[in-house]
């Protein structure tokens, strides 16, 4: 299914330029850039929480967190992150947005949003529904009200949030949910009384009633046929995904190009577009293989290294080369920007927890940036005022002197009309 | 969930008996006596098919088997086998059953299923529907036609059989099915193009319709919660289910009882009979553990031992026990009764190849024919001519001199007025 020429991506249009007077701008110059890509390059945003939102509320912090960090320079992250993402997952993990029943987290992760949609970042929200991180306080009800509970939430999140963030992870890791053992929590109980497909359409329907524009991921990090075997139910069963998240933590190392390719094969069978919700690539040594649950290793100094970070740019280009290769691809979430705050203490970061640029950094950006992106390029338009632009889909502009025009480079050939005023 | 002292395996019935004059016969010696468990004890019975049945049709033997041999002595083998077992699963693998298009093996098989029948064996079976086992001739045709052959067939075993065969595998690890990379079949690619809930309903519909009493069992050896999810999915779209199946072939080892209890106690909360399908435990040396696929390992000689076997009957004791302590389950199948012929050729028997019991169907024995079996048993009758009898579930006889009548401890205490004439 994949395809390396990456025609896939690329769009194509014939562009007539016109001046103010609407008259084709015959035999001249214009620059035409690429603005961003259409394709979802993205990364958590949780250190940004503290850094433009303030504060994390009172008892937060009893309670265990999936990487971010409340220090550091606004400005500096800031530049890292934007340079290379357009879109931004932030955290909504029940137990430190909510730790004390009915006081939210709502007012710091609605001003970390705005931030980033004010900088044309598409925000995303993870996960409405979650075993872990769960607020302490829920264990004490029966599940009823477990329920009761978990669909305000879902409706008071989405609907909260609609127009600001219209992605969501609906649920996460559906696959274990009923039966992980690794903590007690009432979401557990509540999936193993009530099913697994019974969950996972709560929470599609409550998100989708609350917000009906909103694209709904069911996410996992079991890429095994148990995932299938889940999907074909939901599928079965009529509940309305609109994608499939699929995360790719690889501590314990780079899975390969083939066991990628493969495994997207058998995700793209569904018909529904594959969003790579989680992925990191360690730049120390690597997690042992043993340990089944990567929450149970934790060491207390695991550092990058010179040797790992070579490798961990060489193994993030042919991760995302492999992945931007197929068709049913649709985003690719890195998680974490800087090794302060690492989820797991690990040195996944693209920078170093000093701040500065790791070599997969530089390549990355060499690949969303270079490689796979149209600089600003002079072309000459003919007799008719037209040019004829290829590049990977996108929003661009075309200019003339300081008359700038937008246009977007969509999958299907277009011709527009381009006038620059 | 599971209770050791087994009193869900109990029955109780206060017996009226009378005599021909339909008089209470009071104070009187008379003598109970267990006939049949209800619990179904079961072994393939593979190897009866060539000595009741004859030789196999021609190109069968171009086909892999998975047990089962066609020489050896039918009066010892058949005591050895009727002295334990009360249920009997005959090999309908479609490659065997109809290696050439057209010609099946129905014969044989109706033979042997009279065989067992006419000894008071049910007879079950297995499978209607798998990726292994596929006739040649099935890879040159289109999906539509395998679909419309693969329904065929399924109408005519079931329908066929009915009467004499009421309980079937309807479809055996459908988890695995679509995804099979263990050589080409056209079963894995019809599951591919199908979707794993598509075939099992078509495999369960099509034999309900062709018998509607007959039991139809799902089964499976992926015992994780990938399987959990197949079933979730196949239960929400309304498939009828009698019976989950339960592979536990232990050639890496005994996976213990509290490995059992778990997986029977995630399985058990569909709130249908589990049924333990299929269960080995060698007597010799285990298969090592990095083997993934069981049938990739092939070796000349795998002897049973003198260890392996103490080994063998002291786990297969704890076996049967945790399973017939877990209320949910309904079946144990054990794989095979001589090591002559055993699957992968692997020392599993309860009998070496010589014909000679092991110590692991001694233990058996002890179990099913001793410590959970009522022997003929002097009791006095009262003065309203009525005893007490308590036993496992299922068929008894109680006399008096030459005078025998048959009742039934079922799971709901009775009282029953037996009639001898």
């Amino acid at each position: 299914m994949s395809d390396s020429s990456l025609r896939h991506r690329m769009g194509r249009a014939t562009l007539v330029v016109r001046g103010p007077d609407r008259r084709p701008l015959a035999d001249q110059v214009v620059t035409v850039a690429q603005q961003r890509h259409s394709f979802a390059f993205g990364n958590i945003g949780f250190d940004f929480v503290g850094l433009v939102g303030g504060p994390e509320p009172e008892a937060a912090a009893d309670v265990e967190g999936f990487g971010g960090t409340n220090d550091g320079d606004l400005e500096r992250l800031g530049d890292l992150w934007l340079n290379l993402f357009n879109t931004a997952t932030l955290p909504f993990y029940w137990g430190r947005y909510e730790p004390r029943r009915g006081v939210t987290d709502a007012e710091r992760l609605t001003k970390t949003a705005r931030w980033f949609a004010e900088r044309g970042v598409t925000v995303k929200g993870h996960p409405l529904v979650w075993h872990t991180v769960q607020p302490p306080w829920l264990l004490d009800l029966d599940l009823d009200e477990v329920e009761r509970l978990l669909r305000a939430r879902i409706r008071d999140l989405v609907g909260g949030f609609a127009g600001l963030i219209d992605v969501w992870d609906a649920i996460n890791e559906a696959v274990i949910m009923p039966v992980f053992e690794n903590g007690d929590n009432a979401i557990t109980r509540l999936a193993r009384a009530r099913g697994r497909i019974y969950l996972v359409r709560m929470a599609f329907e409550e998100a989708r009633a609350a917000n009906p524009a909103a694209t709904l991921v069911l996410n996992d990090f079991d890429l095994s046929s148990a995932y299938e075997c889940l999907i074909e139910g939901l599928l079965e069963a009529g509940v309305g995904i609109d994608a499939i998240g699929l995360q790719t933590h690889m501590h314990q190392g780079y899975r390969g190009e083939e066991y990628m390719q493969r495994m997207l094969d058998r995700f793209a069978r569904y018909g529904l577009p594959l969003h790579l919700t989680e992925t990191t690539l360690v730049s120390g040594h690597l997690m042992p293989p043993h340990i089944e649950d990567l929450n149970d290793y934790q060491i207390p100094d695991w550092p990058t290294t010179a040797e790992g970070e070579a490798r961990q740019a060489a193994e993030l280009v042919r991760h995302y080369r492999s992945l931007v290769a197929h068709p049913a691809v649709q985003s690719i979430n890195y998680w974490g920007l800087t090794d302060h705050g690492a989820w797991l203490g690990a040195p996944a970061g693209l920078v170093r927890a000093d701040g500065s640029r790791k070599p997969s950094y530089d390549a990355l950006e060499a690949l969303i940036n270079g490689e796979w992106w149209l600089p600003p390029t002079d072309m000459r338009t003919d007799a008719d005022g037209t040019v004829a632009v290829e590049g990977f889909l996108g929003d661009y502009t075309v200019s003339v002197g300081d008359r700038t025009e937008r246009f977007t480079l969509g999958p299907t050939q277009t011709t527009a009309t381009v006038d620059l005023d």
